[in-house]
């Protein structure tokens, strides 16, 4: 939010560099147009990824003389973001500069910035989490006990959410609550704004031995696990820059103060392991291990419980579709003025008549036409399009129910789609079946199957510039790692049985449309005649039950198998989701999943 | 040669480590088989990339008792490889000893040891080279002038060759011969036997500016380099550990001489660039430039004149083999008793009589049945099988002639297929035709495709041990790097237009048979509808005509499209070779090209 009061600019993702004289923001190719429509003359759009573009810190070493200052939040960044940019600008000398006990552009924002969120927390019910909060902090501390560690700090909201069984709503469309949590090997501690803990979440917080201490208290505690010589575990991809700064600073200031009283440091931090190397504040080193959280791949593997929310929530989620596309139709045909925005608003009344409906899980992207080549557009009443017959409409929203959470993206036209559209559909769509229909064997990174979403694109030269698949949490938020299908390299995390992962391929043709076809998948093992090399095979289960418009297809350009696939498909929706549906609703159904 | 002779084991990937008390080889999965079969009772086989197995370091780590002294012969470990190693071993502070004036494996052979060879080299003419060695080297010079270095030293064998536009016959299958080649600013020197250089080649180096030396003056040319401080390239994957030491002892012994005489060091060098912080022998730093040779992606990127011999050499090939294939199926038919030697040896026969033939490219992998699921079986004429038509017949083999070099497997049945390996046949097909058909955007390494070749496997449970394609040198090594296509995702060297690969999916079941479908392709621009993100798109053009047996493929798993591939692959192959054919040959291949 600082960032759109700045820059205007309101995509999910960017970062905003000023200088004396100067002022730029980066921001992704998913938000390129947006940024374009939002930023004022007075900043410049660095377009990351495009050729020629250079980084923050590249930029930053161009135009400042060596040598200057470069302030950042340091609970805004993480560690590995502070030190990689450190590293950077002191190419060129410059300085980074911690700035702890201001934020600059809260300083411009004063009085009219708003509170932060008081909003209460709940406990997520065991009969949707699975495995109780005792359970969960014993595996964490069995694996503080592997690693040779006293403490970890979680810092990733969704994280403790996960850990306590808890949910709250601070922040729009995830069920997360601000918060610390440090997990020790006799004790737990949760830091958060007490006013958001109800009778009934201090109860269950108390029976799993979990304290509470202020939000606040977090660096002083931190200050404490380091003098009282812990080995702390910390995601230094995650966790921010004010918190390990306080830790190495408080372990050398130990350090120090020991060795004034004369003992032996190396000794005194009895609880580290000898062999691993990095036990003890020694030698004036940080006490610390960095890596990835524990909670982290635990969270992204679902249990029987959340699989069954998951499955439960989307069947809801379907129904609320149904009656919102039947809806929409029926609109349209009797041309009734609607804008992308009002569109949206009756999607979120659908889904709220569903049961344990909570929330949208990420702001509807209602994109017609030209808006839907913005892959991230998020419409506003004043300059929003009206949803008509003559161009393709773009549908990507979610709900984050008691049980599940939701993500879907549907492409629709409602008059005749011209043959250019229904081909670059069709490309998308076998892109989408390829994926889903992917089996491959355990201790494959997602990033192999990236291409299989993108070749039939690629063969008539196009792409997109997004990734394939994101993980989705259970009952909390709407991207979650460490899963990724994409193609960057970078993430080696083997998909996994029980991951649940979008498989979202697109196309985009900017000032014109935009197409996406998103399900959710499940991660599943597959029985096979086969098992070569002794391994298990993977393969996905959908998730999500909604129709493709068959319209849009353009059969001359699928094999059976693919039209086989859309007839399964669409016979499992109506299956599925026409019990929970009537009157048009369901005539609706019926006739958008008709075999082809 | 020496490791074939110490263990017994004859492939052509493999690591012998020898222990006052144990011996033990590491070879990958191609060859698990291959070495269980060869290796005696005493030495221990380990299965790389196996789970559980160690590599080789951390195997010594496990069995010697710390502080031990390791030694390797630095003339055949890399520079990379001999650092990697001694990294490894000093977690248990054993010492790296660089045994550099014996080799242990030839003091036990003694008298018997073969000499080295002595072969002549010739000219590769300019029209099959395309570009002559004045353009190489001063393509190579201005690389050193961007690099701000010096000198280079060529120590990849095929570089030398292609550099030089020059070819031997020291090694079985590969054109090159022992050298080193050292491209300075103003000189180039190569260090070769002199015997091997006759007049032709002698004027031919001559007006290329090209000076000769011994062979073994390399070390000495090194040290003058270091002497006179000459900022030098060195492409440590490749350059053996021995140069590299010889070097940066060199450099040290310069800086201390020039200490001792009272001059600043930092100032001597003149020659490198200051910018790039590297240059100079400063602070007793060596003063090179640790990067990829210069010609290795020149060499991989083929010129008009190299992909013109290439293209005519694969069709002289494929007539080779249609007359192969013509006689092998009629001998089977009548029953002539024939061994896999025996048909490897009149196949050589069949290539001999083609124009420009040189050399087979490989030892030919002629495999009948469980034979064939050796992946780099060689049949030697005590133990192997005779070829019958109860089971799958595997061949792979290549050749060298002048113009170009050959790589292709064709897997046939001279009796009745089983459904199983009708159905694991045409899934590697599928793979194949998968991998052939991609289009896809420039920058993307060869990595990313790997997966087209394997899905149709995966979906029942099937896969392979190796990678899916290697690049193929022209006229030259029938393996070159820089790029592959492989399930291992660290090559992430792109495809670009003009290279040439492998398309080699295969499956083998052990003690049964063994599938593999080879072609080699060349990677091109593909014109197409739309360019997304103004980048060139590349796909593949075929260079084997060969036809693929049409009785292994299970029709009712293809897709029309995949049936359309075979078919117009097979109207191309009748094209292309049926003018090289006459009578029974001819016959032949109009039989198996005819449509599905």
């Amino acid at each position: 939010m600082r960032r759109a009061y700045l820059t205007g600019f309101t995509g999910s993702a960017g970062t905003a560099v000023v200088t004396k004289d100067k002022a730029a923001l980066w921001t992704d190719g998913r938000y390129f147009l947006q940024a374009e429509k939002e930023l004022s003359h007075d900043w410049t759009l660095m377009r990351s990824g495009n050729q020629g573009v250079p980084t923050t810190s590249e930029w930053l070493n161009e135009v400042l003389p060596s040598g200057c200052r470069v302030g950042i939040d340091p609970f805004l960044f993480s560690f590995d973001a502070a030190e990689e940019l450190k590293d950077a600008i002191s190419e060129k000398n410059h300085e980074l500069v911690l700035i702890k006990d201001l934020n600059l552009v809260d300083e411009i924002w004063g009085e009219s910035r708003p509170e932060p969120p008081k909003e209460r927390t709940r406990v997520h019910g065991i009969k949707y989490a699975g495995v109780d909060v005792p359970s969960k902090l014993s595996f964490v501390r069995s694996q503080l006990a592997e690693n040779g560690c006293n403490a970890v700090v979680i810092s990733l909201l969704d994280e403790v959410a996960w850990l306590l069984n808890m949910r709250g709503s601070d922040v729009p469309n995830s069920p997360i609550f601000y918060s610390y949590l440090i997990v020790e090997d006799t004790a737990a501690t949760l830091f958060v704004d007490n006013n958001k803990v109800s009778e009934d979440v201090l109860e269950h917080l108390e029976k799993a031995g979990v304290k509470l201490k202020p939000y606040e208290a977090i660096l002083s505690d931190v200050e404490r696990l380091a003098e009282n010589g812990a080995k702390l575990w910390l995601d230094s991809s995650s966790i921010n820059a004010a918190i390990v700064n306080v830790f190495r600073s408080s372990c050398e200031r130990y350090v120090k103060k020991r060795g004034k009283a004369g003992r032996q440091i190396g000794k005194e931090s009895s609880q580290g392991d000898p062999a691993t190397g990095s036990s003890g504040v020694q030698n004036g080193t940080v006490n610390a291990l960095y890596k990835v959280s524990p909670a982290t791949l635990a969270k992204a593997v679902k249990n029987e419980a959340e699989v069954e929310g998951m499955k439960s929530s989307h069947l809801r989620d379907a129904a609320a579709l149904a009656e919102f596309w039947c809806w929409l139709e029926g609109q349209v045909r009797e041309s009734v003025p609607l804008t992308e925005v009002q569109v949206a608003e009756k999607l979120l009344e659908f889904r709220q008549k569903q049961d344990g409906f909570i929330d949208t899980s990420f702001d509807t992207i209602s994109g017609y036409g030209a808006n839907g080549a913005i892959i991230h557009y998020r419409p506003t009443p004043e300059s929003c399009s009206s949803v008509e017959s003559d161009n393709l409409f773009l549908l990507d929203s979610g709900a984050q129910y008691i049980d599940g959470t939701t993500d879907i993206t549907r492409t629709v036209h409602f008059g005749e789609p011209t043959p250019r559209q229904k081909e670059c559909f069709t490309r998308v769509l076998q892109g989408h079946i390829a994926l889903d229909q992917a089996v491959f064997p355990e201790r494959t990174p997602g990033f192999v199957l990236d291409v299989l979403a993108r070749s039939s694109l690629w063969k008539i030269g196009l792409d997109y510039r997004h990734g394939t698949g994101h993980g989705v949490g259970a009952a909390l938020n709407v991207h979650e790692g460490p899963q990724s299908i994409s193609y960057r390299y970078g993430n080696l995390t083997a998909l996994q049985k029980g991951m649940i992962v979008s498989n979202e391929p697109g196309y985009y043709e900017d000032n014109s449309f935009g197409i996406r076809i998103e399900n959710l998948l499940l991660v599943k093992e597959v029985d096979l005649p086969n098992s070569f090399g002794g391994v298990s095979y993977l393969g996905f289960e959908k998730l999500t039950f909604v129709p493709i418009q068959s319209k849009l297809v353009d059969l001359s350009l699928l094999s059976p198998s693919e039209i086989n696939w859309i007839n399964e498909y669409h016979d499992e929706v109506w299956e599925k989701v026409s019990p929970l549906l009537s009157g048009h609703s369901l005539d609706w159904l019926r006739k958008n999943t008709r075999p082809l």
